[in-house]
């Protein structure tokens, strides 16, 4: 089990096997900042599509040698997103990164039924993987970029989502706790109707390889003590890895306050397709955009 | 203006005329040992209402001679709330403080028409206020216990509770943002909405005494590096002092990880009423309870 985005870091970059990121419009400053950073530190390798002449020269001022690395002319972003998508297809890639074209266009393209990268019945969803230094673990919080208002059954995707990557990150069983303003079962609040009915569904088996527990609070799930003065016991209440937060608008605000508040280390994964997708912000650090890889080809 | 509790404390420490606080069913040894520190500290006087032979005991623990305390018996927590509120009214207390005794009981007092505490049209809102160290300053944070799901109107009143706290904090005129998960206007999202028409409102002079900004994600918010990214200028954007946070889902979880993830330090207020209403949580830590005094006196 990783204990922070170090370790993981150090892992990936002691295995021999490199796996390869197919990069849709490449030619971005930002975008090839973060290649050439995993790049260097042997994260993963690259397959920059989109316009050449540009991706050489942002390469060259970062110091690289544009013959050092893969690269695909394709000045159009849909074609690009259609080409990056199609590696991905035919396992010339092992995962996928949004360079510098609009999300529909790039969305559109890993839509694509005709590259199947979306299996039936799936759901994308996105997971913030944020360090948790006073318990010196990681933490996986999701949905906080792309599921705004999801329902019940939206809800158990979005836990299988974060399960399969909490199970990549070394947690055997992860404890989900199912986040809400209140740790008690309330009709009037629709959070904690969804958190009883998963947390039932876990104990049933339709959601397997993890233990899930709610209505629980943030403080509930994190913190032994807060967990013990509300007399709630079980497994999960604080030592949850996974918080499945209720909607979008609480997803955002906990995210966002975990770097501008908190400043911890996160990394963002996009999952639920055939292969990670790598969707950074741009207002994302450096740091946390390398994350971001690593989350992706762990 | 306070930049964080400590220069809050100070002030109220140095301040001769020391504000009285009614406590309903004080017969606590939490609720007693916040009283106790913020008697020492000199934040306030207390008047406590309740159990008067568990009270004296629980205060011959915590080291105080009760005969220093002026408690009033009143076995009956309904009457006991009854006696704080009516006290209140009278104006022989200054504040409000929730002691052993089940919220909706406290409620009801503090809303009995009988003693006009909550004025005509006023609606009651909580408040966090935060230290925001990177940046050396309070954030208030609203609402984060109270109200579940404010609509349009509600918010215009939970503003100008936080902009009327905001001023006694020193704040002249202070920059409110309204936070949402994107920092574009999406009819889909309906925080989005309600952050243009406030926006709006502040522009008209609908909300007065403040200058109001939103949609805006809590990054925009809080780091003009992030807002610059986004091309958001204005001056709420990056120096927000007041978030305006969209539903109680959003609200609890930021409130939690400002504790539980980033260990700040804060102080919680419960405001719309004549008297300002000191509400802690168990789970509070003793320094945050004190802030929460020092924040219904100031």
């Amino acid at each position: 089990m990783y204990r922070n985005f170090d370790e993981l870091l150090a892992q990936i970059r002691s295995s021999a096997d490199k796996k390869r990121v197919a990069v849709a419009a490449a030619h971005d400053h930002e975008v090839l900042e973060c290649a050439v950073m995993a790049k260097r530190e042997k994260i993963a390798e690259f397959i920059l599509i989109g316009k050449e002449k540009e991706t050489r020269e942002i390469l060259t001022v970062l110091g690289e040698n544009p013959d050092d690395w893969k690269i695909m002319d394709e000045p159009s972003d849909a074609k690009a997103a259609r080409t990056a998508v199609s590696l991905a297809h035919s396992g010339q890639a092992d995962a996928l990164m949004k360079g510098l074209l609009h999300t529909s266009v790039f969305l559109k393209a890993l839509f694509d039924k005709e590259y199947g990268l979306i299996p039936a019945g799936s759901l994308v969803s996105q997971i913030t993987v944020s360090e948790f230094p006073s318990q010196n673990r990681l933490v996986l919080i999701t949905d906080c970029a792309v599921n705004v208002a999801p329902e019940y059954g939206d809800k158990v995707k979005i836990i299988k989502n974060a399960v399969s990557l909490a199970h990549r990150l070394g947690m055997d069983c992860p404890r989900v706790a199912c986040i809400t303003p209140v740790e008690v079962v309330n009709p009037k609040m629709p959070s904690t109707i969804d958190a009883a009915m998963l947390s039932k569904a876990g104990e049933r088996g339709q959601i397997s390889g993890c233990v899930i527990d709610g209505p629980l609070t943030l403080d509930n799930a994190l913190s032994v003590e807060a967990a013990q003065t509300k007399h709630i016991s079980g497994s999960v209440a604080g030592n949850a890895d996974i918080l499945l937060i209720p909607d979008l608008c609480a997803g955002n605000v906990l995210d966002k306050a975990l770097r501008y508040f908190a400043q911890l280390k996160t990394g963002s994964a996009v999952v639920g397709a055939n292969v990670p997708i790598i969707m950074t912000s741009r207002s994302d650090s450096a740091i946390n955009k390398l994350h971001a890889v690593a989350l992706s080809v762990i």
